[in-house]
């Protein structure tokens, strides 16, 4: 997995992600993390804006799943539905927000219904670290359509 | 109230919000409404970045509850504690953000527990609209602390 890319397709197509600082800096498959530098998404306390904190976890559940449709070769659309955070400690580091798959049996649940009935939807989990703290947990709900056309990367 | 100076304060002091483009387009004492322009918060479908709505909407209850601690004479620090959001249509126009206080009781509550005991919860909801349509809601619950030094505003 070229990391650079998955980068800096966020950055192209998500602006935003670009003045978050996101960074893709691991995937094996089962987990993706996504790291941002404090200083541009400081806030009035010199400590990590909530909304920064809260767009980097719905990018990271959204990236984790979207290579891991891409993989599966499912060309889609893919849409986040409900998100929830809880705010734990404060953050005053760079952080990052590493989102995991459920287990196998969810995940398969989830390619089954999207190839069976063309949508389905599934929940990832995202922690977010900052030096040795945990900054806060992360639910998203994902939906994925099923696209006819091809989608370029 | 001066909506240019709360919109410089949120770019000063929260830099992420410039890149928004977040303005404080009305106050009423009751109501906070943010906007940002659909432009620069774009995902990969064209349509607007979770993250950004997520960040837009946060920013929203912290930013009615600042102006109505400051308006009480309340020197706090404020912050928020956990967010929730539900996405409903898709968004395809610029959008805002609409914080309304709970009713009275809860919001005299609030500042009773405040001055009595330094700390207290309270939970807002915002509204996220784009043209006719209703992006999602927001429910974000924001924990204030008493400081005792004075804080410019």
């Amino acid at each position: 997995m070229d990391l650079g890319a998955v980068t800096d397709y966020l950055h192209e197509h998500i602006p935003l992600t670009a003045h978050l600082g996101a960074v893709a800096e691991y995937y094996d498959g089962e987990t993706v993390r996504l790291s941002a530098p404090l200083e541009p998404n400081l806030n009035h306390r010199n400590t990590a804006f909530g909304g920064s904190i809260s767009a980097l976890a719905i990018l990271s559940g959204w990236t984790l799943l979207h290579l891991k449709l891409r993989e599966a070769g499912i060309c889609n659309r893919l849409v986040i539905q409900q998100s929830s955070l809880d705010f734990l400690d404060p953050i005053a580091d760079d952080f990052r927000a590493e989102c995991t798959l459920p287990p196998k049996e969810a995940w398969q649940r989830f390619l089954n219904t999207l190839r069976r009935r063309g949508r389905a939807r599934i929940k990832v989990e995202s922690r977010i670290v900052a030096g040795a703290g945990t900054g806060g947990r992360h639910e998203g709900s994902y939906v994925a359509v099923v696209r006819k056309e091809d989608e370029a990367y």
